[in-house]
């Protein structure tokens, strides 16, 4: 399937060198950290790619057309490349990671399908016509087929351990999606609510997606929970950036989309941080774009300006940057490796990115 | 929690005596088979009921309230009946054909629930409000919720052999929806491409449900087979009279909606049936109605008479009385007792049901 020329291609894994990385920028440096990884698991992300593939395929012709125009939207991989670097740290040397990490994948990717599903943003731009309808109807479908052909993988690797983890999992995550419904539109949520949401909606995968990696190399409970701990921490510091980005200026150059989180309402950590530092107009204004829904052309300027204003977006990667360094700590009972050092720098890449 | 009021309610098993069910009208018979099947397995379903609403239960406050309005809207629980009831036939006397036909209760509802997303007639009566748009984003994570609460349960449970058998249900009945969906509106589907997705959508659940009677009975491939052929056949008998139903004139003052499928240009056999039979100007109203999705007022009417013309409400009940045959023919292995009369009757009443 030729869509797989868009994923990250597999490089020369370099020497670490912590001076050099030092030395440039933060983009090429979280660039950098995810190129290492992907040279360090090469094979097996090669094979899991395979993998993804031959089981995405169905009789039904609409299943693999669907599936092969998200594969080719291209993804980092990042959550699968967990799954397989989690399992070289701890020592795997067989071939069992390769397919759950297809599993993880998997689950991420009908996720995806099912958040893509009657966006309030997919209505207001007016594109609610019959081809969306259709194309909304065929996104949760085949994100239903993704779920359950994970869930048949996973019965062929034959671990109720694994299966328990990635059913908790799928669990927690629609949990954290169902709750930013809830919390969509409400200026009174509060910071715990939101970090609620995004360890559902967000570092659930991240921590399974780590600890089947212990899980598939039998390793002590410990060592699975610190994966775990990992996974969460690094999946909380993705998500933070991720919702700082929506609203960063300097970032519109880049072809990264900003202000879908402002036009859904939706309540993340910028919004919560600059309606908190914002006098009696200010939140006025928050509280019509926001809990009214009343948006205007200019309003997304002016709410990127108040966030600017207030350093909401440095507040927002400051937490980032706490719970990278959390992660980084977690992994600190594994013996150094460059699989732990290639995790470790993940965990920095995850708030130096800029895409 | 009191939606299960609305419950089929147990009543006292009778003695089953043919003469007497032959003497009465086909409506009431049809009802009797399913009350003396919800009789017969009466502690098990209140048990079933109790597993189902302990687990749609999270702190996730819209969760267990969607959930509470599906369980309160009724259905028959027709797909766990099936499972406690051929677990009983297979002389199982143990406790988890309890939490499994919960398992397939949970599917079923999941993909009810998917099924309501981004439906073409609810556009069409103009319900794309924003409140309707939230019911549908809240009704895909919900449903996806279930989906993952029930394969948790199976876990719980731990035989791979039933997760093996529920995941691949799961994968074929996302398959039959897509190739639902791929038909939508060509009239040049044949009945066996029609009889491919009803066997997906619908067949598929049923079959899975009663399979995993034999399969926690420890009873032989054979007999599991068997079951499986049962559930088969009368999952297709069962959509078949759906769609019979859905252009039956005489059901209107019984409450049930007619004209759903018309509506959203579904391909099902009275449609192909009368497609087939009819004259140029009548095929012509067809590819209008069904193929352009051009409808004005009176043409249900139209429809419905066109197919009443041609009995080809006759011809698809005659096709579901020949799967209910065989339904029964495949139980025929199981020595004779109160739970394979009983199932045997739910054949009869899968084409003998007016709702």
């Amino acid at each position: 399937m030729g869509a797989l020329a868009n994923l990250p291609q597999p490089v020369l894994p370099e020497p670490a060198d912590a001076g050099v990385i030092r030395a440039v920028s933060p983009r090429a440096k979280g660039e950098d950290a995810l190129s290492r990884l992907v040279a360090l698991v090469a094979d097996d992300l090669q094979a899991c790619n395979r993998t993804i593939v031959a089981n995405m395929n169905s009789e039904v012709a609409l299943i693999p057309q669907l599936a092969a125009h998200l594969v080719a939207a291209g993804g980092k991989r990042i959550r699968p490349l967990l799954t397989l670097a989690s399992a070289r740290m701890c020592g795997y040397q067989g071939e069992r990671h390769i397919d759950l990490a297809a599993c993880v994948e998997f689950i991420h990717t009908a996720t995806l399908l099912h958040d893509d599903v009657v966006d309030e943003s997919l209505l207001r731009r007016g594109l609610a016509s019959a081809n969306a309808v259709f194309g909304n109807k065929a996104s949760v479908l085949v994100g239903d087929f993704l779920f359950a052909r994970a869930f048949e993988l996973m019965v062929k690797d034959g671990s109720l351990k694994v299966l328990a983890i990635l059913a908790r999992a799928s669990a927690t995550i629609a949990e954290g999606e169902v709750l930013q419904l809830q919390t969509q539109n409400d200026l009174s949520t509060d910071e715990i609510r939101y970090l609620d949401v995004i360890r559902g909606k967000t570092a659930a995968l991240f921590a399974a997606a780590c600890e089947v990696g212990a899980v598939v190399s039998d390793r002590p409970a410990a060592e699975a929970q610190a994966l775990a701990d990992y996974g969460t921490h690094i999946g909380m510091a993705f998500q933070l950036v991720d919702d700082a980005l929506d609203y960063a200026a300097d970032q519109a150059t880049l072809g990264k989309t900003v202000g879908d989180d402002f036009r859904e309402g939706k309540i993340t950590l910028p919004v919560l941080t600059a309606y908190a530092a914002g006098n009696e107009e200010q939140r006025s204004f928050w509280r019509r774009t926001i809990e009214d829904s009343e948006q205007t052309d200019p309003d997304l300027d002016r709410a990127m300006q108040l966030i600017a204003e207030c350093n909401a977006i440095g507040v927002t990667l400051a937490r980032a940057a706490a719970f990278a360094e959390a992660a980084k700590s977690a992994l600190q009972i594994f013996p150094a490796s460059v699989y732990r050092e290639s995790l470790e720098a993940v965990a920095d890449y995850t708030v130096n990115r800029v895409s």
